[in-house]
C-alpha cells in the first residue's frame, strides 16, 4: 500500500531540464472576478466594465492579469513551494495573452536552476513557469526563485546552475494585447485626468488609501487561487500560531490601492522582479508607494508604458524609504515590485 | 509634476448645477449576485430563481435593487463623500429598470443644493445621483445630501440653495417594471402566504432573525460595490481604531432579515426616505422591524405596492422603538429606511 | 392582523406522510462555484476545469456535488430543522444527476418517521428530502433524522413510526452520471496517480492539511446556502455567546481536505451515513482523514467506486481514532461520513 499523500518536493527531487505538469487546471470565470472585487479596492476600467473593455478594442473585460498569474502561481505550489523556506524572488514575468472569463488555464515549470545553500540544508531552485489557456496558447510565463528544504541533510549537492536571469524587461519585449487601443480613451470614466507624458522618471506616488487585513480574507484569497500552502491556513503550523498572508495577496493589495496616482495604468505587461521584502499578518494595515523608474514606446495606438516600482508597506512606514541603512528592507515594507504597466499616451 | 492622487472634493469644490460624471463603468454579473447571497441572508425568489423571474415575467433574475443601488452608490464616494463627515439623508429614491447580469453600470450626479454650516468648518451638499445602464437608460436616480468639510474654513460661503424634496415618492410615480406579472404568483415557492391584502396599516413586524457582524464581511461588501470611503478599510484612519461600517451595509442585511415576514415583498420600487441613525462596529448583532405605513394599487396584473418602514437595531434594542424622549433615535438604533415595495395581490 | 413572522415547525407540526414544498428555488451559477472555491481548499479537477469535464464526457463542469446537496439542505432549513435540538443523522443519499451553472433547484421532503422522546419534550422526525432541477428532474436525495422540539409539552405523542434505512447505498444502486467517461484520464492534470485499484479495503489516510477556521467564513457559506438556521448567526442565540458552525462547512472542508491523498475521488455518488460528532466552533483547527471501507465496480468506462469513511477532526486529534472506550465519538471528532465515491480504475 503506497502512501497517498503528497508531502511535496525537497531540494533533492529537483534536476535542470525537469519539465514539470502541475495539475488541476482552472477554468476562471465571472464568479472569481467577483470574489477578487471582493477581496481588493481594485477598480481599474478595464477589468472592471465589459464596455470600456471593447471600447479600448478587447472581446470584452478580461481577468485582472494579476489574478491570472495567482492562478498560474497557485497550480505550481504543490510541485515547487510546498517545502519552501523562503520565496526569493521573480524576474522575467511577461503577460502574453489576456485571459477571458472561460478560459481554462493550467501550468508548467521547467527547472532552470539549483544552488546548494552553504549549511547544506536547503538549496535554491530556479523555475521558469508557464500559464497556458485551452488552446495551449501561453498566456503569462515567470522566473522564480524559492529556498527548499532537504529532505535529507546528508544528499550530496547537484551542480550548480544559477541561470542568467535579465535585470528587467526589455521595453522591446513587451507585449501588448491584439487590438488594444487607447486612441480614444475616456479618462473621466477611468477615474483620473494623467496621461503617460503627465509622469516623470523618478516621480514618487503615496498611494494615500490603506487598508487592515483579516484572517478571513487572505485565506479566501489564497484559496481562490487554489494555493495549498499550509503555511497560510493553519494556525498551528508556525511557531508563534499566526498564519503567515500568502505574498500574492499582498501583490494584488498593492496593485489595488495603487489606483489612487495611477488608474489609467490598465494592464500590467511585465513583473521585472519582485520581492516579499517581511512577511505579514492579518491587522496589519498595509499601504502603497510607486515610483516611476522608466518609460517607453508601444507600437499600438495610444498607448505607453511606464516601469514602476510598487511598494507595499505597513502602516508605521514613512512613505518612498525602502531600504535601512545596512541596506536591507526596513521592517515595514512587505513587497517590492517592479513592473512595466500599459497606459494611454 | 502636478500631485496625482486624489484627496476628493471639500464643500467649496461644489457648485449648484454641476454635473458630475462618476469613474469606473462596472458589468454586474451572476458572480456580484453570489457573493452578494454570501453576504446577507437574503431568499427573495425573484432574485434567486430565473425560473421564479421568468415566470413572474421578467427576462431572467436581475441584480438585486438593493445591489443595484450599492453599485451606482459607490461610484459617487470619490467624488461626493469621501470627506464627508456626515451621510444626512435620502429621498426620491426611485427604482426604474430592472439591472441583469451583464449589464454595465455608470453613474452621474447633478448637484442640487447647497448650504455652508454655521460653524464655517464644513456645508451640507444635496446631489440626484443617477444609474444608467450600457444603454444610456436611467436604471435608479435618488437624491442624497452629505456634510462635507471645508477645505480652507475661510472660503466665503455660497448662495444657500436647499431643494424641495418630496417627503415620499407618490405612489402614483411608482415604476413596476414592465411585465411584471404576479396573477400566477407561486407563494410556497416564495416562502410565507401572506398578500398585499394581508398587511393593514400600521401594522409591525419583528424580523426576528440576527446577524453578528464581522470587519472580514462588512468590508468584502464595500468593496465589492468598489466604494473607496478610507474609514471602512483603515483601522488606523478613526480615533478609537474601529472601521465603521459602510451605512448600505446595514440597508442590504435590514433588507434581507426582512424577508421574515415579508418574503412576498419582491422588489423594492422607490426609497422614499432613510437615515443611518447610529453608527455600527463589527461584532454588533443587528437584527430589523418593519412599519406597514401606506398601502397603494398598481396597474401591473396582481400586484400591490406596501410603503414600508425598515428599521434596523443592534441587540440590547426593543422592537417598535425608534427614538427616545428627547425625539431623537435611540442609540440602539442604526438605520431609519422609508421603502416602497412590490407584493402580490 | 395575522403573525406574520415564521418561527419554524414544533414536533407537533409533522405527520407521517407530509409532503413539504420547500421554498425559494434558487438558480446556482459560476459565481456560487466561485464563492466556493474562496470558502474551501477543493480542487478536484472535474469541478475546477471545463475542458476536464468535457474531456470526462461531461457537457461541462458541474456544480460540486456537496455544494449542490447545501442548496437542497438548506432550503430544508426552515421548514425541518428550526427548531431542531440536534442533526442526528443521514441516510441513503443519493446523486442522481449533474448540476450545472444555470439550474434551478428546488426541494421537497416527505415526513417518514416521528418517535417522540421519552421526556416528552421533543421527538424524533425523518425526512427524504428531494432536491430537483428546473426540468423537475431529481438530481439527489437522502433522509436525514433531527431531533425537534415540541411547541406544547403536553400535546399528545404520535405513533411510532422508524423508517428501515439502509445502513448503507448498495453499489448496485449507485448511479453514475450518463456519459461519465475515465477511460482516458489525464492523472497527471488531476494531481495524484493513484487509480481503483490502488486502495485496499481497510486502507487509512492522513490527509495531512489543515484550516482554522474564522466566524466571517463560515458565515458566508452557510449564507450562501440559504440556510438560515439563527445558532449560526447570531452571537446571543445561545449559552456562551458562540456562533455555532453549521456541519455542512464541515462536510466541505473535509471533503476538500480529502484531495490530498484522494484527488481522483472525482464525485461522490452516495452519502450511506454520516453523523456530526460535535460541535464546532471558529478558531478551531480543522483535519481530516479516511478509510476504504469498500470497493465496487461500476459499468462506466474506466470507473470503479470507493466507499470512503471521511472523518472530520479538530487539533489535538490523533488521526484514526474515532471512538473512546465508552464507544462513544471521541471529542476532538466533529463528523464521522460515510461514502461513495466515483474514481478511475
Amino acid at each position: 500500500m503506497a502512501e497517498k499523500t503528497h508531502a511535496g518536493r525537497f531540494f533533492e527531487d529537483y534536476s535542470v531540464g525537469d519539465e514539470i505538469v502541475h495539475a488541476v487546471p482552472r477554468t476562471v470565470t465571472e464568479g472569481d472576478r467577483a470574489v477578487y472585487t471582493a477581496l481588493y479596492p481594485t477598480r481599474f476600467a478595464l477589468y472592471s466594465s465589459d464596455a470600456f473593455a471593447r471600447k479600448s478594442g478587447l472581446l470584452r473585460s478580461p481577468i485582472e492579469d494579476v489574478a491570472a498569474f495567482h492562478v498560474v502561481f497557485g497550480k505550481t505550489v504543490p510541485d515547487i513551494s510546498l517545502n519552501a523556506v523562503a520565496n526569493l524572488g521573480y524576474a522575467e514575468g511577461r503577460f502574453l495573452l489576456p485571459v477571458y472569463p472561460g478560459d481554462t488555464l493550467t501550468a508548467t515549470s521547467e527547472v532552470i536552476g539549483l544552488r546548494e545553500t552553504s549549511n547544506g540544508k536547503s538549496g535554491v531552485v530556479w523555475v521558469r513557469s508557464t500559464g497556458l489557456n485551452q488552446r495551449g496558447e501561453t498566456v503569462l510565463s515567470y522566473c522564480r526563485w524559492v529556498m527548499v528544504r532537504k529532505r535529507d541533510e546528508g544528499a550530496p549537492a547537484p551542480a550548480v546552475v544559477v541561470p542568467d536571469l535579465a535585470a528587467s524587461v526589455a521595453a522591446t519585449d513587451l507585449v501588448v494585447p491584439a487590438g488594444l487601443d487607447f486612441a480614444d480613451y475616456d479618462f473621466a470614466l477611468a477615474g483620473e485626468r494623467w496621461r503617460w507624458g503627465d509622469y516623470e522618471i523618478g516621480e514618487q506616488i503615496d498611494h494615500v488609501d490603506r487598508v487592515t487585513i483579516e484572517e478571513a480574507e487572505h485565506m479566501l484569497a489564497t484559496r481562490l487561487w487554489q494555493n495549498t500552502a499550509k503555511v497560510h491556513f493553519d494556525k498551528t503550523a508556525r511557531d508563534g500560531g499566526q498564519r503567515l498572508i500568502y505574498g500574492g495577496h499582498i501583490i494584488s493589495l498593492a496593485r489595488a490601492l495603487s489606483f489612487n496616482g495611477l488608474a489609467n495604468a490598465q494592464m500590467i505587461a511585465a513583473i521585472n522582479a519582485g520581492a516579499h521584502a517581511n512577511p505579514c499578518f492579518a491587522g496589519d494595515t498595509v499601504g502603497a508607494w510607486s515610483e516611476i523608474l522608466d518609460k517607453a514606446d508601444t507600437t499600438n495606438p495610444g498607448i505607453g508604458a511606464l516601469r514602476v516600482r510598487l511598494v507595499a508597506t505597513r502602516s508605521g512606514a514613512a512613505p518612498f524609504e525602502l531600504r535601512g541603512d545596512d541596506g536591507k528592507y526596513r521592517p515595514e515594507v512587505l513587497l517590492d515590485l517592479d513592473l512595466w504597466v500599459l497606459i494611454p499616451k
